[in-house]
């Protein structure tokens, strides 16, 4: 079961040609993802700010099906999994929120992939016992 | 009584010294704005598309009092004022969102001055009937 | 041979981890298509407009090799190509400023895919002759 | 005199009524000040990080008297003037390119006012002997 993030598209989001930037999709998916690690009870402050864990993203890739417009109600389905002992990948399913997430095709889709580091060395590390948690809650035996 | 507008500061909001970067505090005023409109039943894609008339920003200013952090619970205070025939002021008191909005000092403030044009001639027009509507809602007698 | 586009990363475009927050190296990477569309000749307030025509894109990725810093100053290297008749896929590499483009790997690498269509009808259109002229000039004969 | 930044208007920055979003000619005004601040020798990197003297910007406003493009290409005229031992003020002025900035009115202007302070305690600091040093440049005896 993915988890769930809706909200409205704003007009900050927005360019010239109407629509959403194409940029400003990730950024809602990002927002999905914390919303999804603060339901988890991860600090938000603490686990994005400067400490000497970081998890940064070191690939991202977006689809566009059909184009978001100020106004319009949208509902990102999320679902992260452990690629290794060090690194996840979430994936992301933007969907118009008056539809529900059981539809055909999603307006956009994305992923992202995240990797646990040590910040000064840039080394990898394990991912912290956090975000195991987190990712257990994914898996097979799905969540409740 | 003003409209009320919550949300949870994101990542991609704040800067490298940590906290919200400082205009993104009048993006997080004008969704208050947008969310106040679509309560009244304002159609948001077309009021803010490049439609016949246009109602830009002329004027905005903020103070802040305190920095915003990433997961912090934020609510917005809006209340818009008619100023005259063409144009209208809205204010903006952001609170943490655990404090209600009953505390002595916000964590910033704002306004945003916006004036009805003509897109073509950028000349100025009367509110529209929809605008009014809403800013009677904010006035002497009160919101219910 | 790559059209370069360069400037010095800014505050805005950090996060509160201190480095570049992910989704705006690609505006970074849109910057440097603007730039190259301008040099030839493109007038950017026409094309990126709500005409008739749009080139949305409809995919995009990036891979992170290493932070960027506000001040650092940066080097974007673009190649576009043509997929087909209707669309074309556009690459970046950024690399520090003071290194050159020549070195081993760079900072970040990028692809946006774009299709032109029809406004309206949201229908596949041949690339328009602006786009075509523009896409030759990076062909097998090259740049110069 | 003041310091002259230019550049031109990107796609990112407007929204579906076609121009610049308001807040971000902020963002714009505050590239002008990290020009200016690198011109002086100030590492960037340093200055805006999380260090223990911080230079929140405490106020900002901004008037718009012309709408910005995609494309257009923009000067940002800067002048920072010292308030008190740990307060300055600067001021802007948004320009179209091809005008020079001898014109009657500039198409937008701004002002932010900065605060030096003490990072943990967000007590009011003396400014730095580096921004005394800048703030130095601009005042009566003229910069050259």
């Amino acid at each position: 079961m993915p988890f769930s993030y809706g909200r409205t598209i704003r007009f900050a989001e927005t360019d010239a040609a109407g629509v959403v930037y194409f940029a400003n999709c990730l950024c809602l998916c990002h927002e999905a993802y914390e919303a999804a690690l603060a339901e988890a009870g991860v600090n938000l402050k603490l686990f994005f700010s400067s400490g000497a864990i970081a998890v940064p993203i070191v690939h991202a890739e977006v689809d566009f099906y059909q184009p978001l417009f100020c106004g319009d109600r949208v509902e990102v389905g999320l679902t992260p999994q452990a690629l290794d002992q060090s690194s996840f990948v979430v994936s992301y399913q933007i969907w118009r929120g008056d539809e529900g997430i059981e539809r055909d095709r999603p307006l956009a889709q994305a992923l992202t992939r995240h990797v646990c580091i040590d910040r000064t060395s840039r080394r990898r590390r394990p991912l912290t016992a956090e975000l195991q948690q987190w990712l257990a809650q994914f898996s097979a035996a799905g969540r409740d």
